[in-house]
């Protein structure tokens, strides 16, 4: 089985690499970029019969930052 | 209007990150985790009439190295 883990920075957090790809699209000439949020997303293939809740505990204790990052996990 | 970009790394290309990740798990005492590949996710706002095409463009040019990146776009 494969989970996708979505890791973003929480709302509210600064996040410099979104403002660099910003800035680095209106150069190019891209208008009307109003936003841009980077985050990471992580692909795991898992042994038959892990559980949402172990993916869940991966995100607390490794994948992802709590204070300042938010995680979202699809399994598939 | 709102786009979600992955940018992974194509198969075949090595992924220390990943690779990282997958070590790091298993001596957290997570078994069974058999692969992982980590990627890039982000979020563009847009102005409204912004179309796929474009926001294709923007991956060309500047979000995904195609070189050893693939990337996909979901509109919203």
């Amino acid at each position: 089985m494969k989970a996708r883990v979505h890791v973003m920075l929480k709302n509210g957090v600064l996040d410099p690499q979104g403002e660099a790809v910003r800035h680095a699209l209106g150069a190019l000439g891209f208008d009307g970029v109003e936003g841009v949020r980077q985050g990471k997303v992580i692909e795991l293939d898992l042994a038959a019969g892990t559980t949402e809740a172990q993916v869940n505990e991966m995100c607390e204790k490794l994948l992802a930052n709590t204070v300042i990052e938010s995680y979202t996990v699809e399994l598939s």
